[in-house]
This record gives C-alpha cells, structure tokens and sequence, in this order.
C-alpha cells in the first residue's frame, strides 16, 4: 500500500496572542488557506472557550484542516490533513504560519497509510 | 513550556472493509469513543464520498478526533488530538481499533506545545 494521505503537523509558537483568540478571524483564515489550494469545504465547526482559546475543525474532500490555541502561550497546534493531488497542504500550512503571526514555526510531515513514518521536520 | 496537547496517530489496516464505508456506524463509533471516556462534544461533521470513503471529524473541549477511510484498501487513519485530564484518549483509541475490527493497527503519541516530538510508538 502506498502512502493514501499527507498529514502537516504545525506546532505554532511565539504568535499573535490577540489573533489567537479571535474567532471569526481563525475561520477565516483556515477558510482560506483550504479554499486557496483548491479544497473542497464539506464541513466546519468552530468554539470559543473562555477566558480564552479557540478550536476549529474543517472538513474537506477526504481530509481536514483543525487549529488549537493557547493564547496565554502564544501557541497554536495546527493539522493539515490531505489526500489526492488537488490541495497544496503546504502552501495553506505558510498561508496559517503567516496569519498567526508565529515566530516560531516548527512543521512536519508525516505520510500515512504505510504506518505511521515520519518524514522531514523542516525549520 | 510543557506539553499541552497529547495526539494519538492511528493508521489501521486490516479493517472490516464494509464498517469502513458504513458512515451512520463509524460516527457513531467516534461518538461513543468520545463520550465513554468523559469527553464533551461540541460539533462534529461527517461526508459519505461516493462510490466509498467516509470523512468525520468531531470537535471535543479543546481537542477533536477524526476519521478518513480507504474501505477499497481496508485503511483507516483516525486521529485523536487532546489536552485536560479528563479524556482518556487512550482509551478512545482501543474501542476505535475494536469497532473497526483492524488486524493491523499502528498506534503513535505525540506531544505537542514543545515542538514536535514523537513518542512511544506502540504495536
């Protein structure tokens, strides 16, 4: 079996703390980094938690993109879930790392199908 | 700054091929996983792809879980994202292996809010 999908995992720190629990604004922003690499939106849900921090899951064709945050932290925990050629998981993964504002990005790549391997940690 | 996320990779082979296209089955499958272990839930989406694949993803306090199927290669990658006491994650993931009656599952750990670092892969 071949690997069937890509999974980014984006451990988000030093962010915009003000972003980071601005709902409306997280949305939007995973809004489009699925739909500017050309991800079909079958579905989304999104909570604010008080005092602070938002969770966010949207599904896409075969696949999802979810964030967590930490505003108290300045973190972010941020999936990339992708299958097939159609959507660029690692142009909507800088798009997010942009948004947030993080200073310290770590991303990485883990192939799955095959079990589970792990693939490149980049910067 | 200390863990505050615990991720739980699945890739499950082996499955029951017919549970794996069966959407009605897996959500409520995911809900139970989540509910048995003390979780709150607070949104979920599903997608039935056509002509077989299930996309559900559901949003937890402050965590999720999720589930993309390949019944045509009996795969299945579930992924359960969580951080608080209460949520037995571990948990979750053997009724996940049980309900899908896999014969292959790889299961991984990883802690996120430190970078990413991979844990204790197990069977």
């Amino acid at each position: 079996m071949n690997a069937l999908g890509q999974h980014i995992i984006l451990d988000l720190k030093d962010c915009n703390r003000q972003i980071l629990n601005d709902l409306p604004r997280l949305q939007q922003t995973l809004l489009e980094a699925a739909e500017s690499t050309g991800a079909t939106i079958i579905g989304k849900t999104f909570h604010q938690f008080s005092p602070y921090g938002v969770t966010g899951v949207i599904a896409i064709s075969e696949s999802h993109l979810s964030i967590h945050t930490w505003p108290e932290f300045g973190y972010a925990a941020v999936d990339i879930f992708t299958c097939g050629e159609n959507f660029n998981a690692r142009a909507a993964a800088e798009l997010i790392i942009e948004a947030l504002q993080s200073r310290s990005p770590t991303l990485m790549v883990i192939q799955r199908g095959l079990g589970v391997s792990v693939a490149s940690p980049v910067a």
